[in-house]
């Protein structure tokens, strides 16, 4: 199809394209003569992709540019991959990690890792960010929100099993990361609303 | 306490402090003489509640002052104000929902509040960001993720009976408000990185 087409199919405007063609996101066409370029499904699919990362999954030019990058190279699949693409889509933090305090809550993190029997890296990015919001919670004197992490953990394993599980069923490798990327930026965002609109029906209870 | 103290208990650096009393995030100290005042322990916690929502929930200085004008306003509480700390903190969305394909993945959000007896305000923009996600996947053809959309959505329920459990245990009124926002916050993002944590441990059951 003609660029004009992708336009219209993709609702991406044409400048937006020519600069993920420019900056690398969008593969170049097939030239068909000067200016001219034919592109096919993989360029639409790609093009939704990055739509879906930045619209609904807020990530940035950056974040997804480094993303796509470990979609596209070939050396990388299956767990790495999944691991690339987490690491990636981690969202920077700020938080103070010098008190001892903070040092106490990842103990109590890799802690609940280790009870619920999950063969992870621990030097992942997100067992800090989960130390950084127990460390915040009891800083705030909160603790009582602390009794409810083995439930989190809970819901997260369950969840996801069950993703894993679905992802797993692909045949193809570029699927999979696709789906990998997919399944945690969107699913996150389905997660994150659902819950509060759950919050919502259970708080309307204690009227 | 002096400032100085207030710095160092905190950790937050003196001229931040100062730009936070300007914004009004941060009410004044009792005048104790020319350029001085005396602050309290509640000036010690509210520092720490903005540190945590910019710091790990990643909220922006804009977001911060509405939610915490929210908390200060003395005529909102109970119901409301959960409505309204959920409703600041909502991440706005860039999605293109004039499609017809949209407007069908918002009939399938709604069906699925409905099918699971959740009483909540249908115009709530969480509706509309669930929605997103359902017709981002659904445009990528990854239409197998939807079938866990039922599973989220029990999820989403359980934690959430919990969460507001807890809340509700609280006496007062401004620990309610703070602690919506806090759980809110916080055990996004908790869940959030814990899910991806259990998903590395879900996939390495695949090598």
């Amino acid at each position: 199809m003609k660029v004009g087409e992708l336009v219209e199919r993709s609702g991406v405007p044409l400048p937006t394209i020519k600069y993920y063609l420019r900056e690398g996101l969008l593969p170049a066409g097939t030239p068909t003569g000067r200016n001219q370029a034919d592109y096919g499904p993989e360029h639409l699919r790609r093009l939704r992709l990055i739509r879906a990362l930045i619209d609904v999954g807020g990530l940035g030019i950056t974040a997804v540019k480094e993303v796509l990058r470990s979609v596209d190279d070939p050396r990388q699949f299956g767990h790495e991959v999944r691991g690339t693409a987490h690491y990636l889509l981690t969202r920077p933090t700020r938080a103070d990690r010098s008190a001892p305090e903070w040092e106490q809550a990842r103990a109590e993190v890799l802690d609940l890792i280790r009870r619920r029997g999950w063969h992870v890296y621990p030097d992942r990015p997100e067992v800090d960010q989960v130390a950084d919001a127990v460390h915040a919670i009891r800083a705030l004197g909160q603790d009582d929100l602390l009794t409810l992490l083995d439930r989190y953990a809970e819901s997260a394993e369950q969840l996801a099993e069950a993703e894993v599980g679905v992802v797993m069923q692909r045949p193809d490798r570029a699927g999979t990361v696709e789906a990998v990327i997919t399944g945690t930026v969107l699913g996150e965002a389905i997660l994150v609303a659902l819950r509060r609109i759950a919050q919502e029906h259970a708080s309307s209870k204690y009227q």
